[in-house]
């Protein structure tokens, strides 16, 4: 039986956004009821007064579950519905909620060894990929297209970041290729993470960036076979939830197969 | 009955480290077997063959559980130890590997709700008050004292990235003041990450250093205000593992009372 119209669960997302394709993948691959509600970043609608009454700090992705029993009422708008930013955060509380449609490997909820792990992983991405790859494709392209300064100095901080962070990923998360995925033999939504940000960085393949997705992988051959492995385990929807993205690099996008 | 000897837990972790602290402080809380070892960074400890096969990332803190059942044998050394990196994922593992030792409000284990508000919290935290706060005390301070070059373009970065934090957490968090802690009424893992992050930045307290922690902490009297009683939570342990902090600040530290 489908949630009722009411108390279905909605996700306030960019596709344009890393960790909003990562819940939003998340989602697809583990058919949960989640209604994706576009929130467009460059279009300022992440800062619109009634976008900010949702969540006043301006960001996607946001969960909203009507249905949730809201104990921590402190913490709610007023009307009961719960609120919950944080892609990381939204993939572990999803698994908890549908413990029937979400395989344990993409967040573990009885072992908590790997359990551990998946958190640990998340949050090394956050300090780590995230860091180093946000502020890169941030102060080197996305500046420009909301108007804003980018800085070449903290994006060339930015890269130096990712850089570390991708020979982490490779030696130490994928044991060198050893561990098919960061914590084990099936992906988690740190891995998820991890690949939907490396993604962003096709925005950098024009000439004057200075550095492109290919060049910045290119020493990381186990962390290349990892994103292939991650995007097959993911399809077709990781392909499908990309496709703003690559439009927006202006890749030209192969025909759908008949 | 306290453990034994083989089957202790082993916190290795830098007094000068913010999330090296915020586990201490925690462990100490809530009087958890864990014993800490120290790995000093400015003598370069992290990077030490004898660390770094303990910890392949060269960062602290670690946890070590030697008595973990480890399922997940393929992300261990192969000596059966399960180590775990990453402060957030520490805590939460704490919490649920010692149920009868920490309350609740420190990471919650039962209450799904509660638990992906502070896992929100912990993410928001690494994503925000850490890349600010990091990135200006590193680049500030830290940096040089390590023999580098700190990048005053980058330091600027991460003093606005802090700056946009820290109204996030009063206004967000803190709900303006009507919220004493981040994600209720009682401190969880995610204040003490915050406040030992941000307690780093008495580090730039010379003035040669441009700005110092209280100005940038004046337009915020709410998480000043929250600063304190998380650090009044936490006596006297609070104060006892940031003495050493303090020392190489140069802060003058008052007689202990009597």
């Amino acid at each position: 039986m489908p949630p009722r119209d009411e108390l279905r669960l909605r996700l306030y997302a960019d596709f344009m956004s890393q960790p909003s394709r990562a819940v939003i993948i998340f989602s697809r691959c583990n058919k949960l009821p989640v209604e994706v509600q576009p929130v467009l970043i460059h279009k300022g609608e992440t800062r619109s007064p009634a976008y900010l009454e949702r969540n006043p700090l301006g960001k996607v992705p946001l969960l909203e579950d009507p249905g949730a029993a809201c104990s921590a009422t402190e913490t709610s708008a007023g009307d009961g519905c719960f609120r919950l930013p944080e892609s990381a955060a939204i993939m572990s509380y999803l698994s908890f909620k549908f413990p029937e449609l979400v395989p344990e490997h993409w967040y573990p909820r009885s072992d908590p060894v790997r359990r551990a792990l998946v958190d640990s992983a998340l949050h090394w991405y956050q300090g780590n990929i995230r860091a180093g790859a946000m502020r890169l494709s941030f102060h080197k392209v996305i500046a420009r297209r909301l108007g804003q300064q980018g800085d070449e100095r903290v994006a060339a901080d930015g890269l130096k970041t990712l850089q570390v962070a991708l020979s982490g990923l490779q030696s130490y998360w994928l044991s060198g290729g050893a561990r098919p995925f960061m914590t084990g033999t099936q992906p988690s939504a740190a891995d998820l993470l991890c690949a939907c940000e490396l993604e962003q960085l096709i925005m950098l393949r024009t000439p004057d960036h200075g550095t492109c997705l290919g060049e910045i992988m290119a020493p990381y051959p186990v962390v290349q076979a990892w994103r292939q492995r991650v995007r097959d385990a993911c399809e077709p929807h990781y392909s499908d939830v990309h496709t703003v993205l690559l439009k927006a690099a202006g890749v030209v996008l192969q025909p759908a197969k008949l």
